[in-house]
């Protein structure tokens, strides 16, 4: 990257292209004033800016003491410095360290260089767009929205009931940093309200609700480097734990007698299994919504009477027991008391323990930037009530929810906390397995996500889908959602066979399943999930037809471990994620880039999952460069084409390169033979 | 009004009140520049805006050459003037003129003082808040949407199907004028988008796009007082013509032999009928929002075969005939060959004819900025068509629609015009009549509306209501509409009788048609509309009983003909509307400011509409300082209460002044005895 001085301003260059433009006629730092409402109903988030102030810091002023360049920045020439950015060159970009002189600034935008034809990735976790050129994206944490998608009933419904219908950008895990086709990256350091604008044909603007510490622009010659230097950054996952190899992650959640029938319906069809996860480990009550879990962290005897001697036997038959947490304790059971009285959680204006409504039950929520309260919260409960229990993992569920309102027990405004969250929340789960020695056998897996949940989370799952094949809340957005956090270095990404949420009258059909199921096969974790209503959603177990499908799907996953295993190792060495654009292995060929519903899985599988309904053939992109083979027919094609092939239930649109080293293990895929 | 100079700044106040503050500290003053996107459909707007600098203008610098008042503002002490502002004292306020100096600003905020009990009323026709106070106003002439309320099924799809659902602020009138409780009115000269924002407990922020010429600010000792100034400013409507007052306007849209026959039901039933309105006189097409009239304004005798004597026989008998046209010509009609021929039609960026897409049929857009156009329109389409074929009046639909991607013969930008439309036609339809010496005599009623309007447009009506009792786009909101736009000075106001719009499985019952013919006789028009759908919709002719019902409340409506003329001789001389809200004669009573669904007909008759299903009785608030007697069955109430009367079909919630001295009059209203 070059730092290019001129007139009062400067220019940054990287690979020959401008990243950003300073210069009083061409500004591209901005300040102002704003004051935000925000507005939170259960983790969704009506959000308006109102800007009193907005000016361009035309006039800088340069000085160079040999080892960084110090700019400072004003509104006009008779005007005190707002800013002074200092900027620091590393040997692949640069650092722009920025420091306010002005204390009622508390919004900022700064404008990098655009090109007309360039594509923008990354942003979190996004589930609707993986190019985020030509909209904006509020960075944010809260839940993604039900439907999310103005046009349809489930969306508006979600609204009107809910306040919960989502747009385009909600997202369980936002990030402040984006990839560009440039084949640069910029983070911007910050955990408060951002808004990435990414409409503009000349500059891409980003805001951010403070004077951020730091933007970081850093390039590299390939993709691949780019996603490495991004990792090597924000930090990598651990290896897969080896029993998850095994086969799929059976979700049951309807007590003891439940779980084990269907394991053993499991075991009787030849599924390879791996654990079971069982949600409702600590419990249930029913509201509206369906059946939730009862939010006190530790075995409820009533509903698995023999869990504590359980674990044990199932895992000496190769069958571990994974169960479910998050960060909040309600108000009605056994851990609140304590909690309250040691003064653990989060507080109101008035100093008492704030009391949050999660739909009809109400809860704590645990400070973690008390130090006693997120020792107790690691040692009592993940450590002694959950892995010296006996379990191998759990969905380490929320993280987005922080009310903006409560105070905590650092002195940062929660509004600050708020994105933070969700690291907090992923640092507590790894350290509580790492203090234990188990990081390497047991795993948990998060929705939501921030700036460094890289660093802790051992696994992201996608949230909760719509159980359809809907546009924006679908099967299809799992693909997005891998992609722009694989980008960001998030190696391990998977979602919930057939969905989650089923809400006025949508519900899952046994297509629907079947389709996930055969994706899921080509993702690191396989993970069924009955629902948030399971007797008015298809399970596995329904049909004779759907256990067999996935069953054999499941041995289609567990074949494949050896394949799954290298890549771990790509993603430990080099943080490249498991499932990624074509792109990124295919960068000459330009039809790669604007593809979000495939994916390569590793250097060597394509993937080109079924996501409509009704559908029996299925036309997919193969990228240039290699030749192609159909796992289930053993047909060849030649790369940077369009084909149509046959997709009947349990062969999924999968394609090896022809010149892989694994063509062997691709070759004896088990087959579906017989069962359809 | 006073004027009081501050060091480097300067503050107004009225009745001891501030009105405006500008100090360095404090700004009242702010300019800046913003990118603006305008998306039309058929009339509905998405407009996003993109603000790129905001900036106080806190330096001042005033001089008083002993006239006015000048001052300087600038964004900092180095930086040359940015607007320079000359107020002008008057008797009761003062015009504060604005130049700016700099050609890039076109975003310009004003903030004038505000309580926090404070009420504001105004902003053109308003539908669904009469208290602008808490909520922000977009004033942009356009369709006011179907349905207006996100969580109504009518509304959604509105959205989805035709992007029409609306929000509350949209109104075909809009007008950058505001009525406070701090009895002054603030008027912004300026025809750009503007935004008004009543959400600030501190300050009330005027948002427009351009620096505006003029705001004017102007108070008086009373609401009736300031009023009066109001109309005085804008201008005043001519009386209601004479045959207005013998009863109801029948609308009636499917051709002659429907228009005979349904009028000859109306008279053997005893209904008093001014008139009937045939807006189908000029043909009609057949579209999927169902059947829509032929835009090619002149009698079309297929549907109308005797209409060329038919207006002479009626008007012996008393009966008028009224018409129908808008300012636009479909490309399939009579009349557009010679318009484009003429170059009369607005131009595309091609310079060809701008054709607008009016839904599944195409028009041209009449250029009223082209004073050839002008002068052939009015005297081809309105002289020599309507009034001299003999129409005694007509709805002179649309004017919100002017796209603002057309180029206009004054070289003016659209988006500039777009809010001036709906007064070019106010304008040509009230010229077109006065030319011939008629303005006492044919009538013509507009839903579109901006600033000065009030000079032309004869009567308003308050356009396209659901045929519902919804909150948003019901019977409830034309009241909103007549007293804000009363309020402004327009003085006639009325509504479809049952409503308008039935789209998607909304259709009109008896109960709203009765509900809506009760509140109709008490207005100064009452017109009856077949909507959109007349054969999904029930009819006044459709059921004996509501034939009735109909014929009894034109019997109210023409027995109130005195009392309406004197209401009529007070909007003449003082510019006072017939609806007013209640505080406008009760200003010490607080509890009137608050209600928006009832209003004074004229000083003494006190209107309480029924606007929900299902009811038998009616709640509502009796001013107070005087007593109130119940039109129907003379009970006589104390006023300052709220009371409970029944509320039988044919008997609407209405009371007289006590002390009036038209109580006679009041006392022999007709009853609807035995009917029922």
């Amino acid at each position: 990257m070059n730092i290019i001085l001129l007139d009062n301003g400067f220019r940054l260059e990287a690979n020959g292209q401008p990243l950003l433009h300073h210069s009083p006629d061409q500004p591209a730092f901005f300040v102002g004033t704003g004051r935000e409402t925000m507005d939170m109903y259960r983790g969704n988030f009506a959000i308006e800016d109102y800007v009193e102030a907005r000016t361009a810091l035309t006039h800088a002023r340069l000085s160079d003491d040999g080892n960084s360049i110090s700019i400072d920045l004003r509104r006009h020439p008779g005007d005190e410095p707002q800013l002074t950015l200092r900027v620091r060159e590393l040997a692949d970009g640069a650092e722009l360290n920025l420091e306010s002189h002005n204390s009622t600034l508390n919004r900022f935008w700064v404008r990098l260089t655009a090109s007309a034809d360039e594509k923008v990735w990354g942003g979190g976790e996004q589930m609707s767009y993986f190019n985020l050129r030509g909209r904006h994206f509020p960075l944010w944490t809260s839940e993604p929205g039900v439907g999310r998608d103005k046009s349809t009933y489930v969306t508006w419904q979600s609204d009107v009931v809910n306040k919960a219908g989502g747009d385009y950008y909600h997202t369980n895990y936002p990030q402040p940093t984006f990839v560009s086709s440039q084949r640069y990256f910029c983070h911007v350091d910050t955990t408060c309200y951002a808004d990435f604008d990414f409409r503009n044909a000349e500059f891409h603007e980003l805001q951010v609700w403070e004077v951020p510490a730091q933007i970081l622009l850093r390039s590299a010659p390939t993709y691949i480097d780019l996603v490495d230097r991004i990792s090597a950054h924000f930090g990598r996952q651990p290896r897969l734990p080896e029993w998850q190899y095994n086969g799929v992650v059976l979700g049951l959640k309807r007590g003891e007698v439940h779980a084990l029938e269907k394991l053993q319906l499991a075991l009787d069809s030849d599924m390879a299994v791996s654990a079971i996860w069982c949600e409702d480990w600590a419990g249930v009550r029913e509201t509206s919504f369906g059946t939730r879990l009862f939010w006190d962290w530790k075995w409820q005897p009533e509903r698995y009477p023999s869990l504590d001697s359980l674990i044990a036997e199932l895992q000496q038959k190769g069958v571990r027991f994974l169960g479910y947490a998050n960060p909040y304790l309600c108000v009605d059971g056994d851990f609140f008391p304590t909690a309250e009285q040691q003064g653990y959680f989060a507080t109101n204006d008035a100093g008492e323990t704030a009391i949050v409504d999660f739909g009809e039950f109400e809860c704590g929520v645990v400070d973690f930037t008390n130090p006693e309260a997120y020792q107790w919260f690691k040692e009592r409960i993940l450590q002694q009530e959950m892995i010296d229990f006996g379990l191998s993992g759990w969905m380490a569920d929320f993280g987005e929810y922080l009310p903006i309102d409560v105070h905590l027990h650092n002195g940062v405004s929660a509004r600050e906390e708020h994105n933070r969250w969700p690291l907090r929340w992923a640092q507590i789960n790894a350290e509580a397995i790492a203090e234990r020695g188990r990081t390497d056998d047991v795993t948990f897996f998060m929705r939501a996500g921030y700036t460094g949940v890289q660093r802790y989370c051992a696994q992201l799952w996608a949230g909760d889908q719509s159980v359809d094949f809907s546009r924006h809340d679908g099967l299809v957005t799992v693909i997005s959602a891998a992609l722009s956090s694989g980008l960001l270095g998030n190696a391990y990404h998977h979602s919930d066979i057939g969905g989650y949420t089923s809400l006025f009258g949508n519900t899952r059909d046994a297509e629907l399943f079947r389709r996930w199921a055969e994706m899921a096969a080509f993702t690191p974790m396989m993970r069924t999930h009955e629902s948030n209503r399971p007797a008015d959603n298809v399970q596995w177990f329904d049909e004779p037809e759907l256990t067999r499908h996935l069953a054999h799907m499941s041995r289609v996953y567990r074949h494949l471990a050896p394949y799954l295993k290298a890549l771990g190792d790509a993603a430990a060495e080099r943080g490249t994620p498991v499932q990624r654009p074509l792109f990124l292995h295919h960068e000459d060929d330009s039809r790669c880039y604007d593809i979000q519903d495939q994916y390569l899985y590793g250097p060597d599988l394509l993937v080109a999952p079924v996501h409509e309904a009704g559908r029996t053939d299925w036309t997919l992109y193969l990228p240039a460069g290699a030749d192609w083979v159909h796992c289930w027919t053993g047909e060849r094609h030649a790369g940077g084409q369009d084909i149509t092939v046959s997709a009947p239930f349990g062969q999924p649109p999968v394609f090896y390169r022809a010149d892989s080293a694994w063509t062997e293990l691709f070759r004896t895929l088990p087959q579906p033979e017989g069962l359809y």
